[in-house]
């Protein structure tokens, strides 16, 4: 009998410890923002995630896209999301509509991860890549962090951050998040897709890699494959602002950095295994004045052999 | 007999396994300082905290606050403190006069929260607004990292971060730290609290929202309602330098940014409740030229109907 | 025998929440890169670690590191590594070389630490001051994140911050990171080591403290207190640059800045205990246009009575 009601207890207490022990190995929540770092907003974020759930794992992803830059925004989830684990949940905050009638939404990937945010066109390079499985509108009725109702210009502490802390520590499940909506009405900003046409394969520049001046396309390996080129055979590149040619190249495909002399051009495979342009230890964006943005094109060709 | 030992040995696994479990649900370590991350003082600082506990919860508010701006680090956790639960342990180092004779303290809010550091100000705002519960000086005798006795210049890593990390994992209790200091001791910054004089409010500009430009005063909403404002009712505002006119202006008061047009000015309670100024996605503070600081005042006013 | 049954059951779910519980006292992962945190690579290293092992203590030393400056990338790991516990981990990329043949390794300090990252001279400081217990290759057939065999640009990611996370999680033993190498074959930079001559100690200038402006040496506490100053005593202090005078100073030895008058120079121990120059809350080194590295050098001497 009392070895029995022991057992008991222990189970209890074995639980318990299972139980606050597996909580820890619950689903990361990774910030993104426009705020900087200088003042106090992220921390407040972070305050109010903690305060949900004390042992989340709350990590960040970048508090330094330039004002507004939804486009930026869209890219840097675009670059790390699957480098997290499935059910990671993902806050964005660039929000230069912070207080009209933009929707607060949760996006859910195929690949199972959650974005969080306001539904302006961050989520758009993820939708197009990992798919959408579902979206849901976040009911500020029931998913706003106690007293905030008077505040209305700080949405990414008030309501992001404590959706996101939540839905991550298994505190609310998706479903309760709010509504579904349609999943085709994401909000997308447009831009030219990769697409290639014979020997020539076209796209975008989304990003620079700013800290070295490379020069980053959305053509994927795959497209640019097709072309057959080999390593250390040369291609032709065009860069247009606008439509307009803002400078023309010849630069060998190589696979490392080191396959050039320092200072001259390469055509590689980027971190996200899309084409790049580089100069081996140079700054070829600021050597060639090309900056980013999805009026920024790109355009590859092979070169005939004459060429080489 | 068998089973009873058993049991024992359970009972003393589990009790461990909870005991380890529960000291990470601990209180989380906030560390403001003005050293910048560019250098390695702030990974000491965290880790002589991780040395202290490895489930300790880590976070930065902010390690920008400009050189020895003492001012604004009180600002900083005046803005994000109470985001964080009670128990919280801020370790703040914004400390011109290491190695003179300002005391260093750790006071505990009467909301339960600890502020570590150095007594020259830093204090200011979270003594006035959540009131002192209990102000201690740090005994360094028996509160200091073992072997940095030498060390005169880094308080911060030494003394700081290692009471405070004692402090949120539990390894000592408040009344460890040192002997009691009388709670009115503490030093404070002076300067204009907001007061009301007829259809006028009257404080200053604590600290600008550096990233938007937008002037943020110490007019709390409380205040501010006295005047019954109606939304998109317009007041008068005036800027002040060491009690010299800057500039002046007539907006309206928005609950949000999307209340005036792109680029025009507006008043609006900020995300801590209090008054605030800006110009909807523009700089208001580089447009008019406003700082801030305990000399830069501001004056509200109603506006007449005539005057709309 | 209902009870065994149970007892063997409540041991087991005991000894899971023991090993779930006690993975989180492991050992802590710190990064170090010239990434800057801007873009998403930080958070793709991240993210890694956080897959290898959710309940990792992840934490950033800096990312500031000028872009290719090995050196100083040694400098902090130097700075701060001994303020964390022993067994941790330290992933450290300023990687001109990637790609390239440089060797990718995991140095073991006679202190039980670890530091993943190139040999390229990234470990000049650590080896020297605490001393190589152990130097291994990776092997990257078995020690690379799945799936990212064709990226070769980011080792960061795909290698370092894996095998970093694998190590700190225990979930690969120091043996298995890959085949041992002669510690004595890890790449140095050379540089003029502490010496005394005389009355006179000579060093570099590895650093500055860039912040404040303090101009810190090479030189430890016990070899400059060979020179017998005691505190107040003047001390000359020659600075060149490539053997070339740059500025001579006579300055007191102090134990705190409040040891002399605001904007006076003095001689002081820094947080490391190596000998340093600054003004008190001024910039020495702007003011005396003083830089930092390996051919910057400093020396020392006691100053004769007469000159006092």
């Amino acid at each position: 009998m009392k070895l029995t009601r022991l057992s008991r207890l222990l189970a209890l207490a074995c639980f318990s410890a299972i139980t606050i022990a597996s909580a820890q190995a619950g689903s990361a929540l990774v910030l993104l923002t426009d705020f900087g770092t200088a003042d106090g907003a992220v921390s407040a974020m972070h305050g109010v995630a903690y305060g949900v759930d004390p042992t989340l794992h709350i990590s960040d992803l970048t508090h330094q896209i330039p004002d507004y830059d939804i486009w930026l925004g869209a890219y840097r989830l675009y670059q790390t999301a699957n480098y997290w684990p499935q059910g990671s949940v993902f806050v964005s905050v660039v929000d230069p509509g912070v207080g009209t009638s933009r929707k607060s939404v949760v996006l859910k990937t195929k690949g199972g991860r959650y974005f969080v945010g306001p539904d302006n066109g961050l989520f758009t390079l993820i939708a197009e890549r990992d798919g959408v499985e579902e979206l849901r509108e976040i009911d500020e009725n029931v998913n706003r962090l106690a007293g905030s109702g008077e505040s209305y210009t700080f949405h990414g502490r008030d309501v992001y951050a404590y959706v996101g802390a939540r839905l991550a520590s298994g505190a609310i499940k998706y479903e309760q998040v709010g509504p579904m909506l349609p999943k085709e009405s994401v909000v997308k900003i447009a831009y030219q897709k990769a697409v290639r046409s014979g020997n020539t394969v076209r796209g975008i520049i989304p990003v620079l890699d700013i800290k070295y001046g490379n020069v980053w396309t959305n053509i994927p390996k795959a497209l640019f494959n097709e072309l057959q080129i080999a390593e250390h055979d040369k291609v032709q590149i065009r860069f247009l602002h606008k439509g307009k040619q803002v400078s023309k190249i010849v630069a060998p495909f190589e696979h490392t950095f080191g396959g050039v002399a320092k200072g001259q051009p390469l055509v590689y495979l980027n971190s996200l295994l899309d084409v790049a342009v580089a100069d081996s230890q140079g700054n070829f964006a600021a050597h060639h004045k090309i900056e980013s943005g999805v009026d920024w094109e790109v355009e590859i060709s092979k070169v005939g052999k004459a060429a080489k």
